[in-house]
């Protein structure tokens, strides 16, 4: 996977972090996903596909304590369930986030896809051989936040 | 959502498992998705982005004893481990039916992504208010089946 696709998703998760909830993203260093060897517990996901110049999907993981702390700020109240409000929430971000990134990504004809949400105690996302996949892991006050990225030219 | 969106879906869906597995898929009446009142059980899921005329989603997810069974089937070697030939194969199935839908769609310019693997006892795929998601539920041998199709013109 190209260097040139991954600095786009980066900056759109940190700027839409900043922008909407005033809050600080620290991006790890991003490495290759390795279904083999990954020790990272989720509970929730957003997700959209990617078709176009580049195929591929981008995925928002979060565990469900951050996911609840981060729809309370995103929406000005504490949110203590995790459901509709916490659904439509992570699927607002992962779509904020993508469309950001595709607008950095203009070379390229890239069209995203709606939203799906995944919940579920410690899913997994898994992609099939031969997909290139970056996890990209970043800290925040709220705890880790994780994203995927995969594409094919 | 309209109707001729959804019969090359399921069209779709027999026609591979009856060409790939020589199996009979029976499709149970479509419904219209309501996360509040949703008692479907899976396991796996694999799905797909859609973007272009048609935004939206193709999802198709299983019981882990009946995805085992599918995947044995298609792969013709008895498979106990619930691991990645199982991911492979349910990305190979969710890009077969949606490629193959997507030819009876000619008339719109719908571009697929990649197929994601969603892996994890009775997670649950969610979509945003205001989306319109329809659940089809088939028979098989196998046990029940599940095709979720969200798309937005």
């Amino acid at each position: 996977m190209k260097v040139e696709y991954i600095n786009p998703f980066i900056k759109a998760t940190v700027n839409t972090f900043k922008g909407f909830l005033g809050a600080e993203l620290k991006a790890g260093k991003p490495y290759l996903f390795d279904k083999g060897n990954n020790d990272i517990r989720y509970d929730i996901s957003g997700i959209i596909g990617l078709a176009g110049d580049v195929r591929g999907s981008v995925v928002i993981s979060f565990p469900k304590l951050v996911a609840l702390k981060v729809v309370s700020d995103f929406l000005s109240q504490e949110i203590k369930i995790f459901g509709d409000d916490v659904i439509d929430t992570i699927g607002e971000l992962i779509n904020i986030i993508t469309g950001n990134a595709k607008k950095d990504l203009e070379n390229y004809r890239i069209m995203i896809s709606l939203p799906s949400i995944i919940k579920g105690p410690n899913h997994q996302i898994n992609w099939m051989q031969g997909v290139p996949v970056i996890t990209i892991p970043f800290e925040s006050k709220y705890g880790p936040v994780y994203l995927f990225l995969s594409m094919k030219a």
